[in-house]
């Protein structure tokens, strides 16, 4: 633990339960922690924005990396007030955020009606949506196109 | 399979292809289909827009609830020129999309330098990034808040 992990902690909790109060905003909250202080903030926007990926830790991604006109967030922390979902978790992987903070976990998260117990679950044993493969050599085809294309930018 | 599928599919990764030959955009691309039209299609705009979560199945899915008005999308398909990541998946998997469709695989990404497999071995396996739990009291009370407000619009 750091020193100042239960401040920055407690202010992405205050997030959450500020946003919440209309009942339009899901009770999380979510911030981006550099060198000591706070980069972003976040909180659940799915019903306000009408957008399923508005989670907090998300929001909290995106405006940080618009703020420091990156997309990394390497060297960071996030802090959020529930143990971030699947779909939060790989954007953090993706962003290359260093450390994870987190309150509440998923089982608390599945006690309040949100499905994210049943999420890990999905990627711990079995997806249920159904998939199909279809034209692999088609999709592949991008890839080498892309390996071959002299103007990329890795990320 | 469906009878338009490879129709849908090849425009996912026609956008694949078209976006990133920029170098700029990652050669990913999806599109949803509801009732046997396309209402969205999405590209990977990682780079451009500095933003880790704009992978093509994000901003398709941003794109068709944004359109519709609803933050989810049940009845479509989606149809990605590469297997969903887990980040994609999980994004998927909110939108309550109810099919996926998609051409080059995982391994595919890793071929072309993306972690998707690795990624996808988080999930399976053990997770990476290193991760706390801090104030667990704290962070229930924002769910009990939520489950207390009559005015929560339940998503």
């Amino acid at each position: 633990m750091n020193k100042d992990d239960q401040l920055f902690l407690r202010r992405a909790i205050a997030l959450a339960e500020q946003y919440s109060a209309d009942g339009r905003h899901g009770p999380f909250g979510a911030v981006i922690e550099l060198d000591g202080e706070i980069i972003a903030e976040g909180w659940n926007r799915v019903v306000a924005d009408h957008d399923p990926t508005a989670h907090a830790e998300i929001t909290a991604i995106r405006a940080a990396c618009a703020g420091r006109e990156r997309f990394d967030l390497k060297g960071c922390t996030i802090y959020c007030s529930c143990e971030p979902c699947p779909m939060c978790y790989a954007a953090i992987f993706w962003a290359r955020l260093e450390r994870i903070v987190y309150a509440a976990d998923r089982r608390d998260a599945g006690n309040a009606g949100f499905d994210d117990d049943q999420l890990y679950r999905e990627f711990l044993l079995q997806p249920t949506i159904q998939s199909e493969r279809l034209l692999p050599e088609e999709g592949r085809r991008a890839f080498r196109r892309w390996m071959e294309n002299p103007d990329k930018v890795l990320y």
